[in-house]
Parts: structure tokens; sequence; C-alpha cells
């Protein structure tokens, strides 16, 4: 392609709104440009991106044994009032009525569709497993759309689903999925981790996320230093046990702790460690009050105390709440005397706490010297706490530390919850009729461009790896009046093309300093500069990663260009 | 592919709600299914042969100069007031709110967007020509969606648009997008004219239409019997030149003519011809009421009418309209006496009329023995008709014929319309501002699908041209636990793709009869039967089209591929 033609409007200063580094360089390299809060256009140079991250993600999709179609974006209300989530999904999901005044929504997701187009044509267990998949523009109205194409409202998906008629068949469906997803992501040249994610009331490792490591990431994931173990934060159990203390247990005392209302402001005023703090918070789980107790050095997971009770609301009490209930302005919560109507619960390393401190249930007051089961009860012990730096690793094996990461992909054991809501069923060898199992696949295309420019620049602009660059090579004469350099890069740039390698031209009347800025900044692997010693047949090679260049004659170019694009 | 691992559900009836065969056999090929009106999925092997159409409309694409982008669906109502098609488009247009209230549209076409964007970032002359294209998902809400595909409310269209300094670069842009798509519908297989179109007030040949010729179009065309020539039949200008009958002009009568309103009753009640009589339709262009005459043989063409007026709206004036202007109800009305308010135009057919017949503005009553000039005045004469069967062709070189013609795509000479209203300048060599040249050039990706099924199928099922079939080769066993027969399906189903072929391999445990069935339903272009011969090493190789089959063995098959796939 030659460059005058082609759409590639750079900037030289970096945008002010652009708060991460992927959206200053999409920005600057004329990559992309909004069109209003979260959308955006993908102009030439992403869009090459796009298809080439596409197209590894239909041969990983093939080799997985899923095949393609399309399915509409305008989806009729119907359809989501059979699953519910046309009530429970919120104002991400965008709304419209068609001139008929008919309700739709614009594709978030597919479950409902897919569930509903293969419930009308499958009907035996003869046809399953079968997994299909789409990629395609979804549409979700975030609150909040931030840093670019990595978080916007009309973004591109590879969304897949499959079918199944036993959960056997769904575990070897899932994890072909899986090796498909580290396969996708290891080829777009990321640093990424497949981490154990939530997946709500169903537990377990059902579900893992493809998490890009990036310290613009909005998740933590807790990892081993030493093992394949990760999760995401909420998901990763504490296996850690607690020793108590064998120091004599002392006198009960209230302590006066005016305006010592957080963990740090108590320990520091009554002279103790965190570690011998209580931490209390009054919980409302579904419709019933909880109090929960970790360590003060310790936060509480409410996902785990969700899934303790398989609840499915878990909030904060609302300080109105904590004072109807306990009598108490937060602060000040603490779990003796606490009345029967609320249940007790602590994290295991609770129990080993002597002679720990705790609020009073009263404004101003703390007790000190508090031991558990002579002053106060506990109903239930469970792992309740986020796990954290140097705990044990939940497999046993080495200790964890933090990463922060840019969720691009997700697997899902999504069960019978759509077929049985909108009655997919086949019959199984028996003639009898059963739901079927799904699972669901997903893949942020988009975002997927915009993780790998996070993990793939420097100083000078985007640096991407060769399997998911827009052009191979960027042939770029120094002085474009001189007819021996512009011959010479033509010839190459029709040789190359020649041989199969995806080649852009600069072909601009541009001083040379613009055009070797561009080139660093647009991030093709491999730059030809064709100057004055075109005239002895010698051109410069300059390899965009190590910043490495040196000259060649342009018979040697092609076997040069063979090993530095490792073809 | 393994035929079991994909989605392919086929139907042995017809469907009833299906009126054309496009439509009936993408239903019963397993190729789409409706999900609510106008919206439907692309099924695998649908969307197989939509990725063919793309990739060569992207081939030429690229050799016509355009570069490939994507810009959003979501279009923030502003730029559609900028351009006031917010106010105009009607209900056609697909419009949104999002969670903040903003007024969004769903992108029917992209004018206003590209506009935009290429504004805000070309500022030179330099840069331009410029063409740009996206394939993308469309949204029209039509009022009656039908034929399935072929005019559905959501469909993949391919959009170019181009920027230019000068008319000259213009029509260069134009004949090269004009050129590519020739070559698009040639690769497609289809039978198509480019046929002169309407381009509103601009008129001339701005515009062309690509028809593919199949009696269900929605269009007429109006083509030479010996040369190039086609246009719309609402564009087809008449050049027929009429001499007067030299018969003696007779006296002026007024007739009864009780409840004869049409021509048709009026010259069989009246013993004339209806090339005697003279119909008279009063309309209304924009505010001014206009007589339009033509023969009793012709029919109005109202763009026609408009164009000599340069007219916004042309409209038939109602009844309460045609009684207030004419003082009477439609069925009588004529030229004679009619008040100065009304002008009398007539095309020129009208003026070779002698001792003519037409209405007499009065109920029940016609005049005979009409004399134009004698009896009533024309303030005009004009080209006002459709061209008909039999007229001169208007490039002088035989005669009209007329066929339907499915519109697959349209190029058109945009000119300033919206660089103009939305302020798209750029500074020309002298440093002037300018508004930039655009044209616009759209292909339906999705109708061209529909259209090639409609020209290649026969009562077997789908017949598909090579270059877009989604598979080259059906590989079906005859008996599918036969072990022979299997492991040799399996043999060259591995052989063929590795040289590259695409093959669909039936492993269905179905009788060989639906399997057959569905392989000439599918309409991939060769089938290979693996029989009882498979243990002589001999298939049977069936071409799709001419029903052609004989007896290769393993070693013959892949050079009879080659020459029966023209590879």
């Amino acid at each position: 392609m030659k460059q005058s033609m082609m759409f590639i409007p750079t900037l030289r200063e970096v945008p002010a709104d652009a708060e991460v580094k992927s959206h200053q360089l999409m920005l600057r390299a004329g990559y992309i440009r909004q069109n209003t809060s979260g959308v955006y256009s993908y102009l030439p140079l992403a869009h090459k991106v796009l298809k080439k991250i596409e197209a590894i993600v239909r041969e990983e999709m093939h080799n997985a044994g899923a095949s393609e179609l399309l399915m509409p974006a305008l989806q009729q209300a119907e359809l989501w009032q059979e699953s519910g989530r046309w009530y429970s999904y919120g104002p991400e999901l965008m709304r419209l009525k068609d001139r008929h005044n008919r309700d739709f929504a614009l594709g978030a997701t597919h479950e409902e569709m897919i569930t509903s187009l293969v419930r009308d044509e499958v009907k035996s267990y003869k046809r399953l497993p079968l997994a299909l998949y789409q990629i395609q523009t979804k549409f979700r109205d975030e609150k909040r759309p931030r840093f670019g194409i990595l978080r916007g409202r009309e973004f591109i998906m590879k969304d897949a689903y499959s079918f199944h008629s036993s959960q056997e068949s769904l575990d070897e469906g899932y994890d072909k999925m899986f090796a498909a997803y580290q396969n996708v992501f290891a080829r777009c040249g990321l640093n990424f981790r497949a981490v154990i994610a939530d997946s709500g009331a169903m537990g377990g490792t059902d579900t893992h996320e493809f998490m890009v490591l990036s310290e613009i990431g909005e998740d933590t994931i807790a990892y081993s230093d030493t093992s394949q173990y990760a999760a995401n934060i909420e998901m990763a159990p504490v296996i850690e046990t607690y020793e108590a203390s064998t120091e004599v247990k002392q006198e009960l005392v209230k302590v006066e702790t005016p305006n010592q209302r957080t963990i740090d402001e108590v320990v520091n005023f009554l002279h103790v460690s965190k570690e011998q703090a209580i931490k209390s918070i009054l919980f409302k789980v579904d419709e019933q009050f909880v109090l929960v107790l970790v360590r003060g050095d310790h936060e509480i997971n409410d996902i785990k105390v969700k899934n303790l009770y398989g609840a499915s609301v878990v909030e904060l009490a609302t300080p109105e709440e904590t004072k109807n209930i306990l009598n108490c302005v937060p602060g000040y919560v603490g779990p003796i005397g606490v009345n029967e109507g609320v249940e007790v619960i602590a994290d295991h390393a609770v129990k080993a706490v002597v002679n720990g401190v705790c609020g009073a249930n009263e404004e101003n007051y703390h007790y000190n010297n508090v031991n558990v089961d002579r002053d106060y009860s506990v109903a239930k012990y469970a792992d309740l706490r986020f796990i954290q730096e140097g705990d044990l690793s939940p497999d046993g094996e080495g200790r964890i530390q933090f990463a922060k990461g840019i969720e691009v992909g997700h697997v899902f054991k999504l069960g019978t919850r759509y077929s049985e809501a909108m009655d997919a069923t086949y019959l199984d060898e028996n003639g009898r009729s059963q739901p079927m199992i799904m699972g669901c696949y997903g893949i942020g295309v988009s975002r997927t461009l915009a993780a790998i420019i996070e993990q793939h620049n420097d100083d000078n602009g985007i640096v991407l790896p060769e399997a998911v660059a827009p052009f191979h090579v960027h042939i770029v004469p120094v002085n474009a009046k001189n007819d021996v350099q512009r011959e010479l890069s033509e010839k190459l740039y029709s040789q190359m093309n020649n041989a199969g390698l995806e080649v852009l031209l600069d072909d601009r009347q541009e001083r040379v300093g613009v055009k070797f800025a561009d080139s660093d900044l647009i991030g093709i692997p491999v730059r030809i500069t064709v100057g004055k010693k075109a005239e002895e047949g010698i051109v410069e090679v300059k390899v965009r990663k190590s910043g490495e260049s040196f000259e060649v004659t342009t018979e040697e170019l092609s076997s040069k260009l063979d090993q530095l694009l490792g073809n």
C-alpha cells in the first residue's frame, strides 16, 4: 500500500484527554479517532491489525471445532424477557423501539439469541456437542467509558457458545476453548495469565479470565511466585493457618476512644498491633443481618460471604440499619453483646486473636483484652478475607504476589442457566427431554488490540509484534524528489509485494524527519531506508523493536528480511 | 470441516412464508434463520459465502485505491442534525437514547460520519484524493421487510466514500469504482447491468445502479436490444418524435360518459384508440398546481416532472385539491378551460394528437375532437412520460426492452452536498478554502448473497459458482458404517485440505438419500461419493451444476478436480 493513499493522520502532540499509553499512541499514530464518548472509528492501520487478530482468533476457533456464524445486533425484547435479563440488565443494555413501537435491545451479548436459535433446530443428542461463534460489534452503555477502546460503548467481540448433553462433554469443550484462548493471546504476543474468576453462585473453578498484565489493569490478580496458580483476587481462597499466642488472657476492659474510628486510628491510640484488632462490619445478606469479623490487618471479601450463604445479594448495612440493629454508629461496632437476630461469623484468623481490641457498640468506646468464647460467640468460622501478598498460594506451592490485569478473554461454564429459562431441550438416548448444558467464551477483540499496544511500545511509538503488525515492512525513501531513491523504493516495493510481504511505501512529499517519526510511531517491525547509497544499491534496514540498524545490498535484502521476519 | 460439527439445519419442506426462490432455498439449505421481521442470522454456510464475497470486494476496493476502516454504528444525533438528515430521514432511520438521554442514530449510512472524520484531519489539497471504505452492518427500519435478506432491516453493506479537489478527480475516482463494481459482480457470477439511475436534482449520468437481472426485481430496467445502454426506467429519456395525422380537425363536442373514468373505459365507450386519448393528471409541484398531459397509451413519469421544475416534491393532487382547483372529480379532468393559476404542460406526443378525447372537468362528461391550440393551450412541451418497450433507445441504437432488476450496488457523485452542509473544506494550491467534492459507493453484501442464489439454483437446491461457494468439494461416504468407505473419505479429506481445497466431509450417521439431498441443497460445486467401489480405489465425482457424474480412481482425482475447479 502506498502511504499517500492511506488515511494515517498522525499527531505530534500527546492528546490531553488520553490517560493511558495505548490510548495516547493509538490517537497519535492515526489508529483511532473518537466519534463520541466511548465510541471510536478504527482507521486503516488499526483496521488492519484488527483483521490480523481476527484471523488468529478464527484459526484457533476452527481448531477448537467451532464454526462461525453471524447473529444480528437487533434483538427483540421478547428474548431477553424469556431469560429475565430484560429486567435485570440495567442501563448498560442499550434499548430502542422500531417503527412499530416494538422493543429491541442492541446486542451486548448473545446468550439469549443463540439459545433461541439452537433450541429451534437441535432436537437430538446426536447433534450435540455443538460450538458456534461470531466476531461482531457489541454495544454496552458503560457508565464511565475510558482508556480509549479499552472500555468503550461499541466494541468488537468474539463470542462463542457451546451446547452439550453431559457435564463431561462441557468440560471437554471448555478445555479446548481454554487451550485455544492461550494460543490466541500467545500468538498476539501478549504477556498474560489465565486466572480463576468469579462464577457467581456456581463457585469452583468453572470460569477463567484471561488477563493481560498491565499496571493500568482494573483487576488485581493473585498469583503464585513459584507455580502456575493465578486467580482474580476476589476468588483466591486463603489456606493460611493461625496459631493462637500462649499469652495469658487479661481482663476485659472498656476504654474511651474518642473519635477513633478506623483500625489504624484505634491501634495507634491504644498502642496495639493491627493483628490484635478485630474488624467488625455489619452486612445485609439477602434479608438477613450478619456481623462479619476479620483481623485488623485483613480485608473482608464479600464474595466469600455471599458464597458462604449462597446468597443473591450482599451489601454493607447502611448507617441507619447499623443504628437500628446494633444501636451504634459505624466505627464502634463489635461482636460483644449483639442481639440474637444478628449472626456473627468470623474469618479463621480471628479465632487466634488473644487479648484483642474491638468496638464496644457504643460511640467513642472500644473493648480491650477481648477473647472469643469468653467475651463473645462466633456462629461460624470460614475463609472470609481477601488473600494478601505473602500468603501461601492456594495450591500450596509458593507465596502469593499481586499484579494488575486487563481482562481480554473469559471462558465460562454456563450450565443450564439459559437452556432452562428458555426451554432449550433435546431428547437423550432414552428419549427423555433434557436441558442443554452450555458454555460461553468471549474475547474482546478491539480491547486485545489496545492491550497489545499497552504492552508493546517505547518512547518513540508503537512496536507491534510481527503477527499482528499492519505491515511487515515500511519503505522510506529519504528524499522523495530524488529519482534514484524513488525508483529503487518502488522497485523494492513491488518485489516484496510479489514475494507476499505486506509493505507500506512512504511516497509522501515530506521531510525525512517527519517520515522517520511517523514510521517509528506506527510500529511496523522493519523499516528500509532508501538514502544516498541507493546509487550503489545499498539500503539501511532498521529493526523497530531493538533499534538495531545496518546497511545491506539490495541483493542481500530478501534473505535478511526472511531472517528478521522469522520466515 | 466435518459436517457433524457444522450447524446446517436443512429443511425438506418449502417454508410457507418465503415467497421467492432465494429466500426459500436459504431457509431450506440452513443458510439463514429469521430472528424477527427483517432481521436474520447468517448460519455457518451463509457466513462462509459472505466472507468470500467480502474478500472479492476487498480485493477490488484495494485495486481501486481505497483503504478500509471501520466506523461505529452508533452515531450521535448532532452529526445528522448538521447535515439536516436527522429531520428528513424519517422512520427508516432507527434512533435511540443513551443512558444520559443523548440522541443517537443507528448507522443507516455513513456520509455524515465520514465527512466529519475527514474534515477534522484533511486540511490540504495535498492529501486529496482520498478513498475510504468499510464493510459493516447497517440498520434501516424498512416499512415492509421482505424476500428474506433481499430487503431486511439489518444487513451487511460495503460503503465507500471518496474526497476530491476537482470534478476531474471525482470523475476519475468514480470511473475506478465503476470498474471495480463491474469486477465484483462479474466475479460473483452475476448476470447484471450497470444502469443510469436517478440522482435527484443533480440529473445527468452522475449515478449508476448495478442491477442483477431477475424476475423478482423491484426495479424495471430499460435497455437497448443492440447497444450497451441501460437505465432505470425512471431515468430513461424518450427520444421518439411524433408526426401529427393529416386528418381534418372536427368540431369539438361534449359527450356524456357516465361512470367512464379510466382511459380504457373512455376509449372503449367512445370507440376511439388509446393514442387518441389525452390523459390529464393534476400534480402538486412543490406548492404549485400543474396539469400534466400525456397520450392515453403513455404513463406520466413524475421524476421528469420534478426535474423539469427543479422541484423538491412532486405529488398527485388529492381528490379534495382536484375538486378545489378544477371543480371536478378525478377521472373527468381535462385541459380545456382550466383557470390561469394552473400551468398545463404536455408530453411531446400530445402535440401530435388530432381530434383527441379528454375529460371535460365535469363529472360524467368528456370532450371529443379535441385539438391543441384551438381548444386548449399548453405552456410547455417536454419529455414527461416513461419510456416503453419498443421505443427508440436513448442512445439512438436499437429499441428498448424491459427487464426487472435487484439493485446490488450504487455509485453516486455526491458533489458538495455534505461537505458544504458540514463545512468539510481544504486549502487549495492558492491557499483558498474550498469544499471537498465527494463520491459515495455502496454494495449490498448480504443482498448480493441472496441475488447470487436467486440466479444460481435448480429444482434440487442452490448451485453456487466456485468463487463464492462455501466449500469447493463435498465428500459423501455412502455408508457411514463401512470402514473402507469411512477411511477412504477421511484420507481424501485430509489430502484435499493439505492441497488447499476447502472440503466438507459428511461424517453424519444418516441415510445416503438424506446426505445426497442435503448435498444438492447446499450447493457445493463438486461432490465426491465414496461408495462400494472404495475397495477398488474408485469414487464418483458429480458436478453440481451440470449434474454430470463419472467414476475416477483416487490417483486421477486430484488432476480431475484441478480441471473442474479451474485451478
